[in-house]
C-alpha cells in the first residue's frame, strides 16, 4: 500500500524532517532501501548502513538525525514506529467470509457468515466459528470448541475438542493444542494406567502462538493462556501450565505440567522449566536456562554454559565432575599449611 | 457418567467410609470440587486444601483420614486410586464403524468394519486397520502400514509406509512416524549423499505417543518402541533407537540414531541423548540432561545447571571456562608455599 | 532391484574380490545378512561382526580384506560405498504426473504435467509447481510459491505463501516453512505489537529437511537455506536466518532470528544458537552446546555439561553455584599464609 510519508509520520507519531507528500511504497532495511522505501535505525551499531542509505526516509531517534542522508521521522522509540509504519504499508488482507465446498462443517456447527472455512478443514459438532474468523486449510477444530471473532488459525493445525479461544488470536500452522497432557499412575506391576485429561485450554485476547507448538489440556481444570502472550515456534506446553498476560517465550522451550508463569515474563529460546513451579512477573530467562525452582523475585536469570573450543570445554567439564571434591582437598592443604 | 460412592470403592480397591449410595458425577481438584465430586490427596502439602474441600468424598491414605472433612475412600496408593476412579467416571466413548464419505481409501486397502475412519484421512494402498481403530480427520497411513484393533491415531498424524503399529496404542496429533532418518555419507568433494533409510518402524501394543513426536524409521533394521513406552509431546527419536518396555519420555526430548535404552527408565524433559550409546534398565534421567556416554547401571543421573541469577552466573561462567587452568595455578601456589 | 556384485563393484568404484555375477538381493548389517545380501564395515568397532558374517560380500577397507569370510569389494570409503549400492539396490520409485481427484488445485495455479499432486494437497492461487515435483497428502502450498523440479514435499507439510524451493529438495512431512517470524514491538503500556514478516524464505536446491521442522519467513529480507544444506527433523530456524551450504543440522537445534551459519557446518543435536551472530565455515558444534558469541574461527566447539550421577551433580552444582566467591576466597586465603 502506498502511503505519503506525512501520513506514516503522523500514524507513527514522529516528527517529520521532509517532505509531506513524498510517496512510500514498501519498508526495507537500511542496505536494502530504495527511493520507494522507508527505512529505520533502532541499533547505534547499524549507523555506517544509515549513513550510506538509499532510503527515501528513515525512522530514527533525534541523536542520530545529523547522520541521515535522507528525509528522517524523529521519534523515542524508532523500532516501535518501525512496527506501526509496516503495519500501514503492509495492511493484513481480509478474506470475505463463507465456506469452501471442499471443507467439512458439521450440520450442529455454528459458522457466522463473516468467517472463512478453507478446504478440507474440519469442523466438528457444536463447534462456534465467531465473526472474521479465518480457519485454515486441513485445520481440525474438535467438538465444542469455540473460535473467538478475528481469530486466524493457519494451514494444519489441531484444536481438539472444547478448547476455548478468544479473539484476534493468531495461530501459525501445525500448532496442536487440547492434546491429552502426560499424566500416567503406576501400577502395582510396573505399567502405567493413563489418567484421562478431563480439563481443557483457554487461550485469551490476542494471544500469538508459532507453528509447531503443542499446548496441552488439563487433567483437572484449564491450562490457560492469559491476554497478549506470544508464544515462538515448538513450544511445549504441558498439562496446567499458567502463562500470565504478555508473556512472550521463544522458540523450543519447553513447560513442564502446572507450572505458573507471570507477567511480562520474557524467556528465552530452548529454556526447560519443570512442573509444579512458580515464576513471578517480570522474570526474564537467557536462552537455554534450566529452571528447576521457583524463581519468586522479578530479574534476569540464567544457567547454562556458553560454547568454548572442545579441548578446554573436555578438561573443564573433567575438573566440573571433580569439582566438589577438588575444593575440599585444596581447602584440607591449606589447613595442613596453616597448621604448620 | 454417574457412579455410587460404593461402586468406585470397589472399583479402585479402597476402603469406603461413607455412603455407599452417595452419588458422583465428576473428579475435581480438593480446590475446586463441590458436593457432585470426588476428589483426592497424594501429595501432603495439599493438607491445607483437603481440610477445606467441600468435595463429597476423598481419595487418601490412612494417615490423612483424620484430616478429612468427608466420605473417604482410603487405599495404600491415592494417585492410582484417582486413575482408576478417573478413568470409571470418564469412560472413552467408542466411535461407530465405518468411513466417512471424504476419506479418502485406497481400493486395496483392509479396514475392519468396526474401525472408523474421519474426513480427510488418507489410507493408501495395502494398508491393514483393525478392529475398533480409529483413524482420525486428515490423518495420513502410507502403503503398507499396519493399525492394530483398539488403536487411535489423531487428528493430521502422518504414519509413513510399512509401518507396523500394535493394539491399544494412542498416537496423539501432529506425529509424524517412519519419516526418514537422518543418514548421509559424505562425498569427497564435501557434499553429502543421501542413504536410502529401508528399515521401518515397530510400536508395540499400549504404547503413547504425544503431540509433534517424530519417530524415524531405521536405516537397516527397524526403530522400535517396545510394549507400554509412554512418549509425551515434541520427542525426537531418531533411525534405529531401541526404547525397552514401560519406559516413559517427557517432552523435548532427543534421541539420537541408534540409542539403545532400557525398561522402565524414566527420562526427563529435554533431555538430550546421543546415538550409538546404551541406557541401562531403570535409569533415571533429571529434566534437561546431556547424555554423551552410555549409563550401564541403573540410578539417577543429571547434566545440567541449575538456574541462578544472571549476574552471578556470568561470573561463575567465566570462571568455569577457566577452571583447569585455574586448579593448576592454586595446586602450583600451594606446592610453593610449602617448599618455603 | 537385484544387482550382480560386479555391477556393484563398478557402481560403487571398489576392487572386486570374489565372483562377478553373484546376485545382491538386499543390504542389511552384518548380524542381519544372508546369502542374498551385501553388508559394510566402516566402523573398526564391528570387526567381530564382520569374521561371523552371512553375507554374499561386504564393501570394506583393505586392512579389512584378510578377515573377511565372504567376497569383499576393497574401496577407501566403505561408509560411502554403502551409501552408493544402497541407493543402486533400492532405487527410488517415480510416481506418474497427474491430480488426484481430491486434491484441490487454484485455477490460476500452474502445474506441470508430470507433477503429482495428492488426495486433499491444497495448491493455492499463483502457485508453480515443475516437473516431476511430488506433492503428498494434505500438504498445503500457499499462494504464489514454487516448488522446483524433482523436489518431493511429504504429507501434511506447510508451505507458506510466496515461498521459494529449488530442485530435488526432499521435505519431509510436518515441516512449516514461511510461517511469521517472531517479532514484536513493545508498546509504551508493556503489550506487544506485531512486526508484519514481509520477506520470505529461500531454499536451494539439493536441500533435505527433516520431519516437524519449521524455518520462518524474513522480517525484512528473506530467510536462506543453500544448496546441499540437510536439516534433521524438530529444527527451528527463526527469521532472517542464512545457513550455508552443504551445513548438516541434527534434530531439535533452534536457531534464532539473524544469525549467520557458514558452509560445512556440523551443528549437533539439540543445540542452541542465539540470534544476530556469526558462525564460521567448517565449524563443528557437538551435541546440546548454547552458542550465544560468534564463532569466527573453524574448529571443534562445546558447551553443556556431561552426564553424572545425581548426587555428585548436586554438589557440584552447589559448588559451581560459589564458584567465582569460591576461588576469591582461596585465592585470599593462600595470600595471607604467603605474608605470614
Amino acid at each position: 500500500m502506498t502511503c505519503s510519508l506525512g501520513d506514516i509520520a503522523e500514524h507513527i507519531g514522529a516528527e517529520l524532517h521532509g517532505d509531506n507528500d513524498c510517496l512510500i511504497r514498501n519498508i526495507s532495511t537500511l542496505e536494502d532501501a530504495d527511493s520507494d522505501s522507508i527505512s529505520f535505525l533502532s541499533n547505534h551499531r547499524y549507523i555506517k548502513q544509515l549513513r550510506s542509505t538509499r532510503a527515501s526516509a528513515v525512522i530514527l531517534a533525534k541523536e542520530h538525525l545529523d547522520d541521515c542522508p535522507s528525509y528522517a521521522l524523529v521519534t523515542d522509540n524508532p523500532y516501535l514506529g518501525y512496527a506501526l509504519a509496516a503495519r500501514m504499508l503492509y495492511p493484513q488482507t481480509r478474506t470475505d467470509g463463507g465456506i469452501h465446498p471442499a471443507a467439512n462443517v458439521h450440520e450442529s456447527a455454528s459458522v457466522d457468515t463473516s468467517a472463512y472455512i478453507c478446504p478440507n478443514a474440519v469442523i466438528e459438532q457444536g463447534v462456534v466459528v465467531d465473526a472474521n474468523a479465518y480457519i485454515g486449510p486441513s485445520v481440525i477444530i474438535g467438538r465444542d470448541s469455540v473460535v473467538g471473532k478475528d481469530t486466524r488459525i493457519l494451514a494444519n493445525t489441531v484444536i481438539c475438542n472444547s478448547v476455548i479461544i478468544g479473539s484476534s488470536v493468531l495461530i501459525h500452522p501445525g500448532v496442536v493444542i487440547g492434546a491429552d497432557g502426560f499424566g500416567f499412575a503406576e501400577k502395582p506391576d510396573g505399567g502405567w494406567i493413563k489418567i484421562p485429561q478431563i480439563g481443557s485450554v483457554l487461550i485469551r485476547d490476542d494471544v500469538e502462538i508459532g507453528s509447531n507448538t503443542t499446548i496441552d489440556r488439563g487433567a483437572l481444570g484449564n491450562t490457560v493462556i492469559e491476554r497478549g502472550v506470544k508464544i515462538d515456534n515448538q513450544v511445549q506446553i504441558g498439562h496446567n501450565v499458567y502463562i500470565g498476560e504478555y508473556t512472550a517465550i521463544a522458540g523450543c522451550t519447553g513447560i513442564a505440567g502446572s507450572a505458573t508463569i507471570g507477567k511480562r515474563c520474557r524467556i528465552g529460546g530452548a529454556c526447560g522449566i519443570s512442573g509444579h513451579l512458580e515464576i513471578a512477573d517480570d522474570v526474564i530467562l537467557t536462552a537455554m536456562s534450566a529452571v528447576n525452582n521457583s524463581i519468586l523475585k522479578s530479574g534476569v536469570y540464567s544457567s547454562p554454559l556458553s560454547i568454548t573450543d572442545n579441548r578446554t570445554w573436555r578438561r573443564n567439564v573433567a575438573r566440573f565432575h571433580r569439582l566438589d571434591e577438588s575444593f575440599r582437598k585444596i581447602r584440607e592443604e591449606i589447613r595442613q599449611i596453616k597448621k604448620n
